[in-house]
């Protein structure tokens, strides 16, 4: 193909995205540049919405099913304010690849039709709108994944039957589940990027500060989360796409270990390795929206859907556990005890970030809690390994999809372009090194019984999600402080914290960590980027990480 | 290395686990050939022991602990019971490759001493012998695995300072349990066969009729336990390795789904294959024995000490609900439904296990559930995925481990020689067919809730563990009836039934089951060969099964 050729196709697509806006929800006027105007959340969107409009979709995607599930609100209007403010906040920073709000709005009706009849709920997402990262096939609506060799095809295959008649695991989950299915938001192709870029849609921006990135891969999510054109969507994770996106954006996002949200039928990068697998999370404006997306996906039954997913219910009782030792601490009986990762000893923090971490800690301590310096196993051994692994096949799957249309590979994709693929024995070495470096982890976890007082090991780890609070575009250089904990496959929440600030941001030496800290750090540019935390737990601590999340979120977030 | 100098190694290695044997535990008088004695199990090992011994060692290991952990039976007695008990049958069946009855001894006498003191046991397992196959590693002990290139190394690194000083991570557990390790049981080199056979030990016979195999890899454990030499050990699964003997020797094991046993720090062939994993799971004379076992390791929490174990506790709601639908059956009030597969299709079964399957079908109706027959997706497919990851690595891993020594690979291995390793893309390709297979075979499995008339699918499904009651040596052509369920990563639990009986099985075509059968049937050397079934459960249902099983067991069990 042509560069012509693959060009207008994805500039065709983009276009018929637009299309998909109704002319009603089309802005009038050109935004103005992100130079003049970087923020484009709160106010600036709220213009165009009624305030009926903006009641709605500023609430959590827990307030709303409390209306929607009692009847107080109907799916119709609900979805249709989310469908509006999605459309908005598409024409702003570019993060949607595919619109169905006809088939959204005529799923809403049947659901207020069932409520009706019933006066009960489908489910316990009975009438919320969720978006979905655009690897989840939907019945008649289009996959790209960002390649443009892929539009018009099924995963890049043409004429293949499965083409707009299949849905993805989850996909039928989330219908039985009660939810309105209504947009697909966009990613990087290959999924390989900490920015969100495509030949399709081009770059999605950061809508609290246009100036910079949104994250990715799941950047459509972040971004369209961020503008409250969705309460919660669902992303995936192999080095930090959940996380990122939601870090950048001031959300909160789950990366769960592997084995617990259904990943069956939905399209991905080189599918079958086998190393570290993408994983999939919700991404919401609240903790409880996550535990509420989360639990619902768990009750119906995905293990008996999904080979892959593990037989392990949503257990109640860890979150009583879990509360039970927060309201000890509360009381003063005893306290929780946490790590703080400053750095990982290769990528220096930007001083927002630092700031970030600093005011967890105090809020920790405030709260009465343990605080210790977590000092694990090389990250640079950890580093290598993640690396390796996405490179595992020299970039041939990657190749093979850019091919499809002729398109070059954007320069943010980490996944080198002509590596040379693993052998076997290679392939088996880097599983054990990764399994003896998730044993040395455990050990080193295990061993901090010894400093926290609570005869527990710490409760959780605090860490950056990256360098920077959003990123310059072309300016993220490593992923190393998320794709750790893909090789470790521990639970991972994304707590928000605060904003960048110039004014406190300052390039201050940060002689604690070590190094001076200045590396490409732009106070100006950065200004007003979201800064958060993730907070690890040990494999499959879901239940536990997600409550802790819920209590320390709302002591520690932005106000 | 010349041949005579692998053979001599191999036999002075031989000779010294001979040596090992205390010379009043050594039998005076040759054993008959196999065939003039078949059977040395029962009256014919007994002769060597006393009343005492014979009552200790032909109890459960659940009633053992009953008497151990309650101080009746002292740990001492118990031990040195089983320490002659196994020397007797290494001497009959070739079937240990390390003996240390003197660490046992000591470590019996210092649980006495603890009991003593404290009025209370180590831990559920307090005083129990528990045999071990030869990958783990124990303190001051050798690991050869059957290769005799790793005689006096450390899986054949020469040097190296792990060397007689690690001890796997069960091993450190069933220690913390208060279990009393005393032997290590024989292998085939590899692992890879269903026969026992090494240049260490010669090969392990069965013990119920010393013409046949005891099976493999698992082997010297299935004889070892038939013989009573020890009353519970563990064995490890990647293609039927604790089933086929377990089968074949009259006792119960269970291979669990990965991730429930910790396999850390374990010896194992090719290593870092993780397209399907190899398993660890207990093998022993009850039912109730294997929950005991299986049990007491989830009480040592492995998912803190092996990154591969998952968070999942021994789950007593799932006993108590499958407990509830036995008594309801019981009761007439409901049933249980089960599944039988008669064949896979593929590998015709000899007349004894064709009976087998009819004891157990007819057992079933009279107990009232309901029997459906097992028509699963085609076994041809998940044959040929089991075979290519099996010889993924073109035998590479296993030339270089006879290439220490110079040892030829037995006949019986079934891994390729020379096969050719696949390349990252096959071996992509091999997980998803493996996935996809799962997921079918998923699908199929709930499609039988329109059939069982309970609402649920079958709670069970019966199948052969081979096509044969032990086998011929030389003469076990196909690994079909154990493998896939490795590729599925079911659980299954082996339950002994009936022994072969030449006036019965006879030669007479079963119709029903499509071709006649008679493939390389040998009605009078089979007389005698246990026959056994397995019962397999969806993914990770170990609780459920073990239950089951227990149930089932005692129903259907040879007196």
């Amino acid at each position: 193909m042509t560069t012509e050729n693959w060009l207008s196709r994805g500039e065709a697509k983009c276009q018929s995205i637009y299309n998909a806006i109704p002319e009603k929800w089309r802005l009038k006027d050109p935004v103005p540049p992100a130079a003049e105007l970087r923020d484009v959340t709160g106010p600036y969107i709220q213009q165009f919405l009624s305030a009926r409009e903006i009641e709605i979709t500023e609430s959590d995607a827990f307030e709303i099913t409390s209306q929607t599930t009692t009847g107080r609100w109907s799916a119709v209007e609900v979805t249709e304010a989310f469908c509006h403010r999605a459309a908005l906040a598409h024409q702003l920073v570019s993060c949607l690849h595919e619109i169905f709000f006809d088939a959204a709005i005529e799923s809403a009706r049947e659901l207020d039709a069932y409520f009706a009849k019933h006066q009960s709920p489908v489910g316990p997402l009975h009438g919320l709108p969720v978006s979905l990262k655009d690897q989840f096939h939907v019945k008649g609506v289009e996959t790209t994944m960002g390649y443009v060799g892929w539009i018009g095809t099924f995963e890049g295959h043409r004429d293949d039957p499965r083409r707009g008649t299949v849905e993805s695991e989850l996909v039928r989950e989330l219908r039985n589940l009660g939810a309105v299915l209504y947009c697909k938001t966009s990613v990087p192709a290959t999924l390989m990027s900490g920015e969100t870029v495509n030949h399709i849609i081009g770059y999605t921006t950061n809508p609290k500060n246009r100036l910079l990135s949104c994250g990715g891969s799941s950047g459509g999510e972040g971004a369209l989360i961020a503008l409250r054109g969705s309460p919660a969507g669902f992303g995936t994770d192999i080095g930090g796409s959940v996380r990122i996106p939601a870090g950048f954006n001031g959300l909160y996002g789950i990366r769960p270990s592997a084995g617990r949200i259904p990943y069956q039928g939905a399209a991905n990068s080189f599918d079958g390795q086998n190393t570290i697998l993408s994983v999939i999370g919700p991404l919401a404006t609240t903790a409880r929206s996550l535990t509420l997306l989360f639990k619902s996906v768990l009750t119906q039954e995905p293990w008996y859907h999904d080979p892959l997913v593990l037989e392990m219910p949503w257990r109640d009782a860890i979150v009583d556990e879990t509360r039970d030792l927060i309201k000890k601490a509360q009381a003063g009986s005893s306290t929780l005890a946490f790590a703080i990762m400053h750095w990982n000893g290769m990528d220096r923090i930007h001083p927002p970030v630092a700031r970030g971490l600093r005011i967890v800690e105090q809020t920790l301590k405030r709260l009465g809690h343990k605080v210790i310096t977590w000092d694990p196993p090389s990250h640079a051994t950890v580093h290598e390994l993640a690396g390796k692994t996405f490179d595992m096949d020299g970039g041939a799957d990657m190749r093979h999809h850019f091919g499809l249309s002729g398109e070059p590979k954007p320069p943010q994709v980490i996944v080198e372009e002509n590596g040379t693929a693993l052998t076997i024995s290679a392939i088996a070495a880097l599983n054990i090194a990764k399994r003896e470096y998730q044993k040395r982890y455990m050990d080193y976890w295990n061993s901090t019984v010894e400093l926290t007082g609570t005869g527990r090991p710490v409760d959780g780890v605090i860490s950056p999600i990256a360098p920077h609070a959003a990123v310059i575009p072309h300016e993220y250089h490593s992923v190393g402080y998320s794709s750790f904990v893909n090789v470790l496959d521990y639970t991972s929440v994304v707590i928000p914290v605060t904003l960048a600030d110039q004014a406190v941001d300052t390039r201050q030496p940060e002689t604690s960590l070590g190094p001076h800290i200045e590396w490409d750090y732009d106070a100006d540019t950065y200004d007003g980027a979201p800064v958060a935390v993730q907070l690890l737990g040990r494999r499959l601590q879901e239940e536990k990480i997600l409550t802790l999340a819920e209590y320390l979120g709302s002591e520690i977030g932005p106000s």
